[in-house]
């Protein structure tokens, strides 16, 4: 099967992680909006117009299958998405909420959700918790995470001060959303945050785990081809990947 | 006169200050890039496209002159812009400049200048700088202040690590060139850090100062026309810009 990947910038090569970790597919297309990212802080009418523009963009490939990585994205424009697309398209949202439920059985559990300011507002992940019996759910933007992310800050006195900012008058959380492409990056220091006492759901994971429920998967690909296109600069989105996700030179 | 102001997203709205408190223009017309912001962080080939596409936008007013407020706009695209406009294009760098050479008469004087990071990976300021004279400049991509002031935190703990991670290695400077317009808004906090020691050189103000050298204005406008316009969600700029710069309703 040959797959697309669509994020807002880079951060979607998390979820790209995780597909070649599981080695799912034969083929992986990979689109980063990086002239216009981020979509987190933009409307619902511009988030779903950039997101029809890139469908077009992966209709010039025979795809199989398009992951949208960006949660923005997965919560504003998927059902305008799909109306369009010659392929299936699935977001992060709901397999993040099938994941939830498998890892936190009790429904009484406390769930944090966290995202960028569009994410958050759209209600996407607490109307689907709520769905699915969850009635202790707390959203929460934090989208400051994502510049400290991009200036590589993993540790240190300023994402310890914005950890402190966002999360001191939150209850302790049983299980955490990271809603946002890029929250994996900190997954550690969040989690230590939290004294080591907390469930991290992580989209990359949760897309792995919903598409080997949904999909035939019959080999294994060790050696995918994997293709990066970027709106801007796909010499450094490329460079990025292929240090980060340890990948041979493209081919 | 009538002027346009253009801006990546809403900091433009520091300069525009700037014009109202000096009552220069009959009319002022302020485009923000809201929908595809920040600009600060994009390549140089994008910059000038989207710089080049709200020049087409300006040329529907009947304007005398256009400012391009951003400093990541007037690094990169002034020249392009100039070439295909059918007004006068002026833009913050060089006024910054002018501001600092009469702020600080010593060409020795320890100069340091932050911008985003593509406005200090152009060296523009350090550029104009070196060639009037000042052999003693720093530049500091400091990036992450902009989301940081676009969250509202003026003041407290996430502003005070980032300034030490900016700052803390550099010589004391005498003066600081706020290379973004969205600086101005933590003027307070950065003086303070430097220990009330330090001149701030302000785009707004450098603007005025050079504007009433340049051009002749004849009388004061105390109630200018004043229109607001954004590529996406207009109503959201245009509420901040009437309740920061204390505007009575749109005219």
């Amino acid at each position: 099967m040959k797959v697309g990947v669509f994020d807002s910038g880079i951060g979607g090569l998390t979820v790209v992680k995780s597909l070649l970790e599981h080695q799912l597919f034969e083929e992986i297309i990979y689109f980063g909006d990086t002239a216009r990212v981020p979509y987190g802080v933009k409307d619902k009418n511009t988030i779903v117009r950039y997101s029809l523009e890139a469908l077009e963009f992966f209709k010039n490939f025979e795809i199989d299958l398009l992951i949208t990585a960006c949660n923005t994205v997965s919560a504003y424009a998927l059902e305008e998405m799909r109306a369009q697309a010659p392929f299936d398209v699935i977001g992060v949202v709901e397999p993040g909420i099938i994941a939830t439920k498998n890892a936190l059985t009790n429904s009484d559990a406390n769930v944090l959700v966290l995202g960028t300011q569009a994410t958050i507002a759209s209600k996407a992940y607490e109307t689907l918790l709520a769905a699915k019996g969850f009635n202790n759910t707390t959203a929460k933007a934090t989208g400051l995470f994502v510049p400290i992310i991009e200036e590589g800050l993993f540790t240190g006195e300023i994402l310890e001060s914005t950890m402190e900012h966002y999360f001191k008058d939150l209850d302790h959380p049983d299980g955490i959303i990271l809603g946002c492409t890029h929250f994996p990056l900190i997954a550690d220091a969040i989690v230590d945050y939290f004294n080591n006492n907390v469930i991290l759901i992580h989209s990359g994971e949760a897309i792995v785990e919903y598409l080997e429920t949904h999909y035939e998967f019959t080999q294994k690909h060790h050696e995918p081809k994997i293709k990066f296109f970027a709106s801007e600069n796909p010499e450094a989105l490329r460079k990025v990947a292929h240090n980060w996700l340890d990948l041979p030179d493209e081919k």
